[in-house]
């Protein structure tokens, strides 16, 4: 086949600027959400039925957005079909887990140097969390905070200090351990100590008490930066021109799909699956519910599991060897088109992550991705059980090499 | 020899626990500072004279105290000798570089699960500063800030948390890319993140913004807490009653002298020197002073160069390679009592740090410790220059040796 934009992906992988430039209700961000049309992560659904915790989210999307006043209500509405549904990734925007995005639920929005835009929403914290498909008052309840407090405060220290450049970010992040993806602890309280002065500057004095609490508590905080900064990028690769790398790997619990920049808005689909887990104590494999949710596209633009020897503390978490990592991501760059400039290893000698993932090296070599995934239960609202270093199935890969050479 | 309490120094390495419990000005915490009456770094002065950064400390700290009103003044009181000086490590407490301590000075206090305490005065932050000899109106004036806002807020917030558990951090920061000597960027944040809820509560608003932004853009504040800490483990260790255990790497920046378990009070000496720096632009070798400072408390109790491949960007730094960083830590196995339970290396597959530098293993192996050091300009107030991976020199191990064997 011809390449029409020869190694324009590539580039576009290794020298967007992305730059987290606010915080705002989705409804300001996207048109893609509004009355009864909400985001949800994975590929489009089919008609496979919905797992638990994305039909939980949506309960408790309903609820919140004041659609329903009892989950009985909500849960009447989407047995009705009464409620559109559409694609985080096919609207620009990425969410953890569940993924579930509506009018109200307040998005960090990225903008790259170019001028594109992509969100994600804030991520909720430990315990119940919507994402998990938990609708309980409390989890409603921060919803509506994030919403009215932590939300605005966040977009006006985002303000001040003139935005947050993730490129900086992530590769500092490498350095101190973290793959912004499964492992972002160090991250978080950086940025907590770039903001924490505009964010007292900002806020009555309860409310900075409540959001530096809040964003010092959760060592997922930076998950929400990363994976919309990491949409923001994968988004000008697609449209780079140049075909055959993956530029979403997602799940929405029932299907898994990639998309693959030169097939447009397709996408190559899977029956989801769970992996290896590595359960917290007390599950068991029948607890998890499939892989769920848009967060693979931090492996998509070279972090998470592509940048696995960058943090050896999260390879033992999602079930790896830290003595391995090295291996693993050198088995990455034999699908991969290039080595990041911008994302570099310590332990590796400052070598770069791999990035770029060609579909036509994946289906040569017989290597697929590696993902380092979260497990939630299966059920509704019962929030996280376990992770994963999840190796994806070959059949997408196969396929979108198929289309593109057809 | 016979050894009186076999393991004692060991354990007491590796299980003692320590708490960053205040922030007090100097003069509260210890009756070894008053008027006319300092702390420095290193062992006590002998007639060789002070460095440049000391004898610019000294002058800083005169005029800080309202004892000189020109650096004129302040020189004659100097000249005349009518200031006592007493080494701070002889006196339960440590200071990077200059190390100097006057009663105004706030210090960070550590407290042991024993009971007992030690003290390191607050990182003042990047720039001209005291402990690199700086005595400019902006470096008086910064002390003064530091004493009369961020120490009371600091105090007030370590309160509020219950006090910070060192281990902890330390352990965790060893996650974080950090060997908690000369890197402390990402220990820094965490303590932010801890404290800044606590921080904000504490203050004013504009206190509390100044409190955040100076922690926050100093990558160094954690290293008063872990050098206070480090000296509250060392010092029980010295009181083991198990001899033979270095529990103290120290210079004036004349002399460079180590402290042992087993040898009460007495300092075994050499010349300072400078190393292989690895220099900042534009800086020869002629421009450093030789080493200077307590900061080596941080390789005695099992960090800085001891978990070197923790921390790859600092391996880098100071001017080694990051993929021989794990052979250098092996080497310095060979002359170490044990292998930390708390100290964990990720990339080593959380292998511990060494701990328990033993003289009797330094003298038969030849291989003397390696320590990660800052450089400061020979001349009083020049700042940093750059940084060496310090190779100490045999003697005070020899010396100990023949004390400890006679």
């Amino acid at each position: 086949m011809t390449n029409p934009v020869a190694g324009a992906a590539l580039g576009a992988l290794d020298e967007t600027g992305v730059t987290a430039v606010g915080v705002r209700p989705a409804g300001e961000v996207t048109a893609a959400v509004g009355e009864r049309r909400y985001l949800h992560a994975g590929p489009p659904l089919g008609g496979e039925g919905m797992v638990g915790p994305l039909r939980g989210a949506l309960i408790g999307a309903l609820m919140l957005e004041g659609e329903a006043d009892s989950p009985e209500a909500a849960a009447r509405i989407l047995d009705r079909g009464d409620l559109e549904l559409a694609s985080c990734h096919d609207n620009g925007g990425v969410g953890a887990m569940a993924g579930v995005v509506t009018p109200s639920i307040p998005v960090v929005v990225m903008e790259t140097d170019g001028g594109s835009r992509a969100f994600s929403p804030l991520n909720e914290g430990l315990g119940k969390a919507l994402r998990f498909g938990s609708y309980d008052p409390a989890t409603l309840d921060r919803l509506r905070w994030l919403g009215a407090v932590a939300g605005p405060t966040l977009h006006a220290a985002l303000g001040a200090v003139g935005g947050l450049d993730m490129v900086d970010l992530w590769a500092e992040g490498l350095r101190r351990g973290d793959e912004c993806h499964n492992r972002n602890v160090a991250s978080s309280a950086a940025v907590l100590a770039r903001l924490a002065p505009a964010i007292v500057a900002a806020a009555d004095r309860q409310d900075a008490v409540d959001v530096l609490s809040y964003i010092g508590a959760n060592p997922h905080f930076f998950l929400a930066l990363s994976i919309a900064g990491g949409k923001a990028v994968s988004d000008v690769v697609h449209r780079s021109g140049d075909p055959g790398v993956v530029t979403a790997m997602s799940s929405n619990g029932a299907s898994l799909g990639i998309r693959v920049s030169g097939a447009g808005d397709r996408w190559f689909l899977t029956k989801s699956l769970i992996g290896e887990p590595k359960l917290f104590e007390g599950y068991t494999p029948a607890d998890a519910s499939p892989v769920l949710g848009d967060s693979f596209i931090a492996e998509t633009v070279g972090l998470g599991a592509f940048a696995l020897s960058a943090s050896p503390a999260i390879a033992s978490f999602v079930g790896g060897d830290p003595l391995t990592a090295s291996e693993r991501v050198e088995e990455l760059r034999g699908i991969c088109r290039g080595t990041s400039s911008r994302f570099l290893i310590p332990a590796e000698g400052f070598r770069g992550t791999p990035i770029g993932i060609d579909v036509h090296k994946v289906v040569a070599t017989g290597v697929t991705p590696l993902a380092n995934a979260g497990l939630a239960h299966r059920e509704a609202g019962r929030g996280q059980v376990g992770a994963c270093l999840l190796r994806l199935p070959p059949a997408p890969f196969a396929e979108a090499v198929a289309f593109l050479d057809a």
